[in-house]
């Protein structure tokens, strides 16, 4: 066995083996195929997430992995290094998928991943420190709310109490909480116990699809991410007056749906207001109740994303859309309530991460660029407890969270390359 | 036996029994009670539907009365007359009801056509021509997407192919059809088999609450309707372009809930300006597809339901919802999609019925106004088949199609006693 850096020339991902099981965890989806695109929906703990679940540690095991799962479902698949007590080096992603999205998000981090540590493993190379592949839990919010929770609760940056108690809004029922969820689908012990340790990673870097057109735009191969920007999300119950919708008058209505479509639109205007293209925001979510066609609306529950790689900005559009909410609230004699999801701080990469990748694509011959991930993920939390940083492949015209995202074998192949090399050239650092 | 008309004296409503029967019906529900009032949840076909349907038929065989269901569910209880080759006299209501609705619309004029049925059974009235309760199938839309549909097919105003095909779009998944869930309910044989023949009513009346505030604001204990705005349903489908929330750039969206949200204030907007009392709209529903908080949203389902007395002025306001509309659609690049539901005529009531309502209400003492009911109700339909008339009776603050909604039992048995009464003078009629 050598012990040596795996070279660019030594080191072989076998595309078939990876591209056959992406698309082979694409089909442990919850629904139909559409005529065009895969679409996946796979949401955290449903019967199609255990499956997938269970079909990838079968992987894991073929590759001669260790598997360890913690109390939120966190999976941990290590390949043991020769200096097993030193700190690990990471890598990851999730492969819960949003209602009707694509087969890429997530998954090309974890499939990547997987390939990486088997094609350091069939060039004979063994790492000092051990390397460390991660499923997280929940990187979508779709379930319970917020993003993150598997990473968020390994770094920290959650109450274990708070998250066992969230619960989603599911049309405009009460649905079962997270700790109900996590114990029914086997995933056992406190939630306080998931948080790892300090120094648990030596370093720690994520493959994703950029979710954005830039990399494509500019026909580079390889972004290689400097910062993530921070995100936050709000939920907005709006409480008016219901009725029949011919008896209740138009002028002594109350409309929820009409309140809340004022701001939607606010959050549009003072969105594009600031002029500055990496602040985004969405209502992704419009609940209507009773929701009758017959009845006038006496409540619309809104949740709002907004992104920003400058957090006061952010802060900055929101502060002008609570303005406008209070003027809707006061014509219109309307109730609106604001609950703060999530708020986080952006990620800054490590220096020493970002050259080593920008180094590994120079030596296999890949261009590269560095950028900033407007789309977050679990790389932003485990950068509270560890140095980061983030290798993205290009998706075809910027598209994700639908059934026609996609991404070229090839660049799958050389985000994997890199992601293995540097791999490989973190485990043998002291 | 006696055939005379029923006198004020004779007449007597047990209105013990008959608030008990409106409270036991109210517990045919499928939601849990809330805080506040009794919430009903009662959609066409579900289970307590059919149940509910199952006491009362058995409250029917109590008193006596023949019982015909035909292939949509409506069903006949009918009290025999002297004549029984003669037309009926006709009364009847629905029992379903919208999500978390209340438990007095539709139930009161079925369950008051019973109690005056068996008030003048109780005074030793023996009709000449039958007099028949009707149980209308959904006159709610709330399932299939459009209301009346019993009366509809009875009057021969909905194409019985057409409503056999018919299916709700459920949160934007394909629901059955009316022909699998009806026969599913047992409702046997052809749709086409529903239509009633000409002149099968002599005459028809039905009990409701107002679903509005005019008689309770009045201080008056009944209305007499003397005609029934006009109503009309659209399904608008938007198509937008989705993305991921944090990657889809703001120049670059086509987000299809801001334009629902422009669709949304139009309505409004078109509605008010037309300064017409009687004209009303309402978005009811509002469906987001995917539905999840960090993606934008690619498609939604708005459901419109706009009424007037007026069926020019409610295609005018339409008509200027539309141009906006082709304004929206041009500005933000989206397609939106129009399709009809209903749109039907007013009906106007026989005078000769309101005549002899205000009669028996004068002769009982009981204050009464004529009245335009903007609510819809089966006897829309009836009426194009059979002279028609109307009795309102207050409910509190005009709420309607929500838990609290509330009429006194005093009112309840004003009606109940008019109805009673003006059945048994139609029924002795030449």
């Amino acid at each position: 066995m050598r012990t040596v850096t795996a070279s660019a020339k030594e080191l072989k991902v076998n595309s078939v083996r990876l591209i056959q099981e992406l698309e082979a965890l694409a089909r442990f989806t919850s629904v139909e195929q559409p005529e065009q695109g895969t679409a996946v929906t796979r949401v955290v703990f449903s019967e199609d997430d255990l499956h997938a679940r269970e079909w990838l540690k079968q992987r894991a095991r073929d590759a001669g992995l260790l598997i360890r799962e913690d109390a939120v479902g966190n999976t941990f698949f290590r390949w043991q290094g020769t200096e097993p007590d030193l700190p690990a080096v990471g890598t990851g992603s999730h492969i819960d998928a949003i209602p009707h999205a694509g087969m890429y998000d997530g998954t090309v981090g974890v499939l990547g991943g997987l390939e990486a540590i088997r094609a350091l493993q069939e060039c004979g190379f063994a790492p000092r420190r051990s390397i460390e592949l991660l499923l997280f839990t929940s990187e979508e919010p779709t379930r319970f709310g917020i993003g993150c929770l598997g990473s968020r609760l390994l770094a920290g940056a959650l109450d274990p109490d708070r998250a066992d108690n969230l619960r989603g809004a599911e049309r405009g029922q009460e649905s079962d909480t997270l700790s109900e969820v996590r114990l029914a689908a086997g995933f056992q012990g406190p939630l306080s116990s998931v948080r790892l340790k300090p120094g648990y990673y030596h370093a720690w870097v994520e493959l994703h699809i950029e979710q954005g057109p830039l990399l494509e735009r500019a026909e580079i191969a390889v972004g290689i991410v400097n910062a993530i920007a921070a995100p936050a999300s709000y939920r907005l119950e709006v409480g008016g007056l219901g009725g029949h919708a011919g008896a209740l008058l138009m002028p002594d209505r109350r409309d929820a749906l009409c309140a809340a479509a004022e701001i939607v639109l606010s959050i549009e205007r003072n969105t594009k207001a600031t002029n500055a293209i990496d602040t985004v925001a969405t209502v992704g979510t419009c609940d209507v109740y009773p929701g009758a066609v017959n009845s006038v609306p006496s409540h619309v529950t809104l949740q709002v994303d907004i992104r920003d790689i400058d957090p006061k900005r952010r802060e900055a559009v929101m502060g002008a859309v609570r303005r406008d909410i209070d003027e809707v609230a006061f014509s219109r004699q309307v109730k609106v309530t604001e609950t703060l999801v999530n708020a986080d701080e952006p990620a800054i990469c490590s220096e020493h991460i970002v050259a080593m990748i920008a180094q590994e694509c120079r030596e296999h011959g890949i261009s590269a660029k560095e950028m900033v991930s407007r789309a977050y993920h679990d790389s932003l939390f485990i950068a509270r407890i560890a140095p980061i940083a983030m290798i993205f492949i290009p998706c075809r015209a910027g598209v994700s969270h639908r059934p026609d995202e996609y991404a070229a074998p090839d660049d799958i192949v050389n985000g994997t390359r890199v992601l293995a090399a540097t791999l490989a050239r973190l485990a043998m650092e002291q």
